[in-house]
């Protein structure tokens, strides 16, 4: 089983970490468009096109199984990438919003995410269809910041506290009592603790990696036994990595967001 | 005359804004590869070919002189615009150099730029074939904070401070004496009055739009009596804008950039 994994960039490999972690089995097909990045604060028309041509890269490298885990393209070009290839394709707003119904008590959900995912409401479809209410916030500055370094940073604090008291006082104003926050950009997990400290002890911060990863495995049943039994064994599938643009700059920045070593990566043109 | 001015986005704007001061009577064509941007963090194979297609399409809608007025493209893909197009081209870094060495008395200048400009050493390749000695550093951080609006803000202001800091200190730890400080990216124009209020007073602050629209003019000798009659007579050329992605959003961020309304933009495929 070949399962392909879509971000526009490095952020993808937070959930691309999650599935090595519950499905290590698989054969796992990496790209990141890292020649046409960032998605978040592109048009529709743009992303779509840029989506699509990546996904056909990947299932004509024989993936058979596609997660969209950038939140930017899942929002803007599910549906074009599902038109285009014959796989089946799994985004990260549908898997984000199932992880936060299976989480919120008070059907009430504050998301934040970059400027094309919020413009796009997807996640208020996606929790709406899902009995929850949801408010959407664009934090453009927080990828820049991860790809700055600046973790544990006072600026980023800063950045961060601006952001989410805006967030909780628009919330408060349409009358919403939110007990959950989804990251709906595959960069904000970098921040997670950050972020736990800046909102109240109340609001539970979800991320969809795990989820997706979950959803994945149960989606493919036989590889879920699969994986048990290669556990066991410690086998592993295969793992690789292609990128639009420099290879180097992909092995450093994205060891950090897969949280380990990546010693190869293929370079790719798909035009522009 | 029509003179194309192509940048990867809204910056390449300030430039325009002081070709339209100087040169009101020459016809301008602009194109913000918006679909493609940042180039800032990308590498040169990448920015290069991005640069190419962008140079070409101004050529074919009928620019008889290019000016390059992005740095990143300035800095990576200058030989590879010139080679690709018959008409002259003009590119930032030069012009920042010759408005460096017309300022420092020290001759001891500092760079602030891109994280891909910095690593090119353009700029310091520019400065030391006049004489000066220069001390770059990359500031990924400020392009986003425009972006978002941040101008004056608090956290921009302690971005710059840290920034600036680190800037003084590594080139005082080279035994430099900069008297001069060259805003190596179009978007920080957009920060001049926050970076002049940061840096010792004894430092000036220099960015390339003005010298570059002079060395515009001394290159068009004819033209630049017809602006003088035009001036006078209040005629002005026409201003074509073309942009690769969103053309509503280059409307509303290019007006910030060109300090006048942009009323309409043609929006351009140049693949990807």
């Amino acid at each position: 089983m070949n399962i392909g994994v879509f971000d526009s960039g490095f952020g993808g490999l937070t959930v691309l970490r999650a599935l090595l972690e519950q499905l290590p089995a698989a054969n796992y097909t990496y790209l990141g468009d890292t020649a046409r990045l960032p998605y978040g604060a592109k048009s529709q028309a743009t992303v779509a096109r840029y989506a699509v041509s990546s996904a056909r890269f990947l299932v004509e490298e024989g993936a058979e199984y596609l997660v969209i885990a950038c939140n930017t393209a899942s929002a803007l070009a599910l549906d074009a990438i599902r038109d285009a290839v014959r796989v089946p394709v799994l985004g990260v707003i549908e898997t984000g919003a199932n992880a936060a119904f299976a989480t919120t008590k008070s059907k009430d959900v504050l998301v934040i995410a970059t400027a094309a995912t919020v413009e796009s409401h997807a996640y208020s479809g996606a929790c709406a269809e899902r009995g929850l209410r949801a408010y959407e916030k664009a934090c453009p500055l927080l990828v820049p910041l991860v790809e700055e370094g600046w973790i544990d940073h006072p600026v980023t604090e800063e950045v961060l506290r601006i952001y989410l008291a805006e967030l909780l006082t628009a919330s408060a104003e349409r009358n919403l009592d939110p007990d959950t926050l989804v990251l709906g950009c595959t960069h904000y997990p970098l921040l997670r603790a950050n972020i736990e400290r800046a909102v109240p002890a109340s609001i539970r911060v979800i991320d969809s990696a795990d989820v997706t990863a979950a959803q994945v495995a149960s989606a493919i049943p036989h590889l879920k036994v699969e994986m048990w039994s290669t556990q066991n064994s410690g086998i592993q599938g295969s793992r690789l990595f292609y990128a639009t643009d420099s290879v180097t700059k992909f092995c450093r920045l994205g060891a950090k967001f897969l949280g380990q070593r990546i010693d190869q990566v293929t370079l790719v043109d798909l035009g522009g």
